[in-house]
This record gives C-alpha cells, structure tokens and sequence, in this order.
C-alpha cells in the first residue's frame, strides 16, 4: 500500500502560474494526467501575487482581462482534467526513477535491479512524493520565497518559532509574538492574532505603515488599548533561543540603542522575491535564471524534464504568457509519447474531441 | 498625388483569420501598422466560414468559447490599431520594391536609380495597390476560393458573365440567368434574384436541395407560378458566348441528352475550397501547401515575407490556433526592426503600457 503522501502521475508541472496552469488542460487533452506543485500558496504565480487587479491586454481573445479573472478561467479550464495541486511548498529533490530503484536495490540487493531511466520521483518542503513519466516546469522567475530579515543563525529557527507565513492561526494562541514589517501583511496578521497571542510586539523602522488605512485606524486602537506594543522605530538584530525555539528577540533603534523583548515566536514580513531555488541544483543547462530547452520539444539538457514559459530561454524566446500557452501544447506533445509509449498520437481538433463531461 | 486605391503601410497581411487578427494587435504594440487582406468577405477566416456555431476549446482562457464570439473579440481587440482591412480580393501579385524602383527607372532611366531591397508591393484582384515593408502571410490552409465547375474554356467568362458570388443584385436586372448549384447559396440567390432576373433557370442534378426547408418552399412556389424555370436532372456541360460574353449554357441530363439555355449569365455555387493560389508563386520554399519559416523569426525563405498559423511550417509545428498567437508575437517581433530601424525595441508589458484609448 502507498503512503498517503506518496502519490504517482503522468506529469508533475513545477508552476500554477498561467502557463502552468493551461499546461494542465493541454497535458489532459493528450491524456495526460498532471499533478501541480507551487511555492505559493495559491495557484496563478505572479497574476495572483504581483498584479491580481491590473488588467493584461496581450491575450489573445481578451482585448482586456484582470489577472484574477484570466486565472480563474485557466483554473476552470483545467479542471475537468481533475489536477492535483500541492500549494505552499516547493520542490526540494528530483531524482531519476533508475537512480531510485538503484538506491532500492543496494537496500535489498535482491529484490531489484536498475531500470533504465523510466521517470523521476520527486519530493516537496511538505514532505509529499510523486513519481511521475515527466517533469515540466513552469516556474515563472522561480519560486516566490520570503525575503528572510539578515540575522544570523535565523535558518536554525526557521518552521520552528521563526515564521514568515502563518498557517493556522491557533498555533500562536497564548503565545508572545513579536511581529516584523510595514505592509500589509504584517498589519493584516497584527490584527488577526490581536485577540489570540498572550502578547504582541510590532516592530517597524518608522512610524508609517504601508497598508490601507483602515487597518491602520484599527492597529493604533489597539495600541492605544494596550492590546499591542509598538516598537517603533526599531529593527531586528538578533535572537536568542535554544535548539529552534526563540527565547528573546533583540531590536535596535537608529542610534543602535538595543533592546530585548521576550518571546516565542517571531513573524517577519519583508514581502516576496524569487529565486530558481533547488532548480538550479537538478544538472539543467542554464543560462543565469533561465532553463535551456529545445525550442521544437521544450526539453531541458536532462531527458524527460521540460520547461515553458518565462523560465525558458531558446533563441528568440520572448517572455510572453502567449508564447508560454504555445509552448505548453508544444510540450505536451512532446511529452506524450513519455506517458503512451505505445499508442500512436491521434490528433483531434478540440472543436471535435470536445472535452470531458 | 497617390492614387485612392494606392496605399503605404508597414505591415499588409495576408489573412483575416484569428491569428491574422492577433497579428494586428501584436504589431500595434510594437507601433508597426497594418493592413488585412482576405479573399472571403468577412473576418475570421475558417471560424467564420467553416464553424462559425462550434465552441472551441483550446484558447487558452476560455474554457469554451464559440468561433464567431472568438473573432469578434480578436477585431475589437486589434481595433484600438486602426487596421485596414481589404476582403474580398486575393493577393495577385508581390514584388519587391527595388524591382518596382527598377521597372520605374527603365521606364524613364535618368529620374530614379535601383534601391536596395526596402520592402514589397502587393496588387489585389480588386486593384487595390499597397506598398509596405514586411509581408506576413496568415492564410491558413490558402485562400477560400469558390469551387470552379469542370468546363473547358470557363476562366474566358469568369468575372465577365460567369460569377461564383454575387456583389450587387443590380447587375442582373433584366437578364437571362443561369443559376446551378443545390446548396444554400443557390438556393438563396435564386429568391433574392427571382424579381430581378428577366428569367432564371436552375441547374441541380436532383430534385433534392441541401438548403432550408422554408428556403425549398419559397423557390417551389416560384416555379410553380412559372417565375423560375427548373431543369433538374441536369448537369452543365458547356459554354457558348463571344468574348467572354455568354451566349447559351448547354446542360446534359443523366443520360448524357444535352439541351441549351439561352442565358446572358451563369451563377455557379459549388462550395468553396481552400487553395494556396498565387502564394505558391511567390519563389517561397514550400514543404507541399506549407511555407517553410525560420521558428525563431518566422521569416519565409524571400527577406521581408514571414508566415504564421496553419500555413507555417517548422520542426515540432503544431497547427493549434494557441501556437499561431505566439508565432504572431514573435513574427512582431522580428518585423519591428523593419519598420523601424533606427529605433531600439523597449519592451514593456501590456500591463504596464496599456493600449491605444
């Protein structure tokens, strides 16, 4: 029996950007079943996370369409292909499917032999497993990740008592946070966690928020309540704890005058930036930031893994959602035979296939 | 003074279909103007002609949408780049401007000297003249053409007494017509004509019509009151007539019995086909009824002329409507230095620049 979080696709697509996401629907056309793995903790990658309200004009059929609106239809058209999702994590190991069985083997030398390469498995920050005929990645500029404050020895405390996101709030009942960063974000958790945490601390380097200003009428009533301290205007600058849990944060002001304040946990928010992130450690040619492929087969240098959309760079690549929606039904047939090595490919225009119930 | 029917543009496309729309607006942005051509007499090419009623789909967006709502949103969205378009009329003729410059200057060999190549002269069937930098040829499977009834010395009377579409009722007032076919177009012709035509008579090998059934009723009330006169089983079989004029039709039945009909005019509807037509004259490399292009470019093997969509071939091609977007873009592209060459592209997203308001 397979573990829970074990799971076996067709396809695992690294991006639930817009690409990513028509990658799903161009994959199912072909019978291909997708699994889809996304840093964020939602689908739809920069449209969602940079710019939900702005409208796009260059696709194609929309002479204007708001980011949200364009994800919430790729989402939809995907969907009666039944993708798996798998948000709030990110791919952290990629291993050839023979290398696997090699492992096994040396295990139970018996049991087993080396397979040629028939497919990878790979493994996520949340500790889920797929085993799949084809990777792609549609990772955009990489994984959204955020920014860590510069203090040092913070990576022991990280997922521990140091968070930059918060997943259930009931996790921070009765403790005494302190609480890192000027937008929105962290005013938003501020006033979330208000009513939970024994105690709150908000650190900022000045006075003004960037947030709306509704919510910041409602932070300063709790200050002026007492339910929260300001810190302001303070930075982080260090912490002090055992074995990943904080006992103190230290903060400083402009004139480096320190300050201790006690605690359980810290929340910074410093926003999001990108990085390739465990990518560039999987033996891809790259190109700076980008994965190199075959511009006829979106096929990295490493066999069965593909890449599309902005990540991608072959010459004359431009970086337009347009050209990722080609290359995603280009990939697809590509990747086909990968997954139905012994069926030739019947091609059917959609306006006969139609697509499922 | 340029001549009313002469026109200067950066960019004449060839083909009104979706991805020739798209290619209007992909110029726009990179400030290349345009001018359309197509042989039918509307926009959108096959979704129009062919499945105007038929969801697809595969556009990246929609997870259904119908051909004509398709087309109407590619026009609207290319609408805010003033494009000209030209339908109704195909592409006759194509030389590069240095030889136009040439044949000028033979003509009077003092006043001009050859150019070097800088761009292309279009004539039309409608002589309509257009001069332009950069040709992009979006014509899909060829150029819709009526299908031409298999009589011998028929392209003598073509445009002169025999049509395969009508342009204006009024050039049949009072004249002796022949109309053959058994589809709607026939059908529909022959009760828009009826009060008009000094006499028609109608050709079809059967008594069955493949049109409307109010359309049937409506043309057996007319020949029941004698108004048209049906010759059915029958066949054309051959022209008579001076000069182009037409004299007399002969029609056989099934047992090869001829007959003549006195008629000024022959109407032929048999459907419309697709076929390259001129294009395949051009000296453009052509792998059958493809035109073989640079992928990066999309250029053709002839500088200045590139081709995208279903008319397009490279490795891996794919002919979805979603990679003839692309190919739109990138051919946009790759054009842009051709009308403006002096001119850095600076790329911006659609999001951040807007459109024409």
């Amino acid at each position: 029996m397979m573990a829970e979080n074990h799971h076996i696709t067709d396809i695992a697509i690294i991006g639930a950007g817009p690409v990513g996401l028509f990658a799903v629907f161009e994959a199912g056309m072909l019978k291909c079943k997708c699994h889809v793995i996304d840093a964020l903790d939602f689908v739809g990658g920069q449209c969602t996370a940079l710019y939900p309200e702005k409208p796009i004009y260059d696709i194609a059929g929309f002479p204007a369409i708001e980011a949200t609106k364009l994800i919430e239809n790729l989402k939809e058209q995907a969907a009666p292909f039944a993708p798996v999702y798998h948000l709030g994590q990110r791919v952290e190991r990629v291993a050839r499917m023979s290398d696997v069985r090699c492992q096994m083997s040396e295990k139970a030398p018996s049991s087993d032999i080396c397979h040629p390469s028939s497919g990878w498995r790979i493994q996520t920050s949340r500790g889920i497993t797929i085993d799949c005929r084809a990777i792609l990645i549609a990772a955009g500029c990489g994984a959204f990740g955020p920014n860590r404050p510069p203090i040092e020895g913070i990576e022991g405390y990280e997922g521990k008592s140091v968070f930059y996101s918060v997943v259930r709030k009931e996790d921070f009942r009765d403790k005494r946070i302190v609480i890192a960063g000027g937008g929105d974000s962290a005013v938003d958790w501020i006033l979330a966690l208000a009513d939970i945490a024994k105690h709150i601390s908000v650190i900022h380097r000045r006075p003004k928020f960037r947030c709306a200003p509704e919510s910041a009428d409602k932070m300063k009533k709790l200050a002026d309540a007492g339910k929260i301290e300001m810190v302001i205007p303070y930075q982080l600058e260090g912490l002090q704890g055992k074995n990943g849990m904080l006992e103190k944060v230290i903060v400083k002001d402009l004139d480096n005058n320190k300050r201790e304040i006690v605690a359980d946990n810290l929340l910074a928010f410093f926003g999001l930036s990108m990085e390739l992130g465990p990518i560039a450690e999987w033996g891809l040619n790259l190109d700076f930031n980008h994965i190199k492929v075959n511009p006829v087969t979106l096929e990295t240098s490493q066999t069965g893994i593909f890449a599309i959309g902005d990540i991608a760079k072959y010459p004359g690549k431009l970086k337009l959602i347009a050209c990722g929606f080609s290359e995603a039904a280009m990939a697809a047939h590509a990747i086909y035979p990968l997954v139905h090595p012994d069926e030739a490919l019947h091609f059917e225009y959609s306006t006969t296939k139609g697509v499922p119930g």
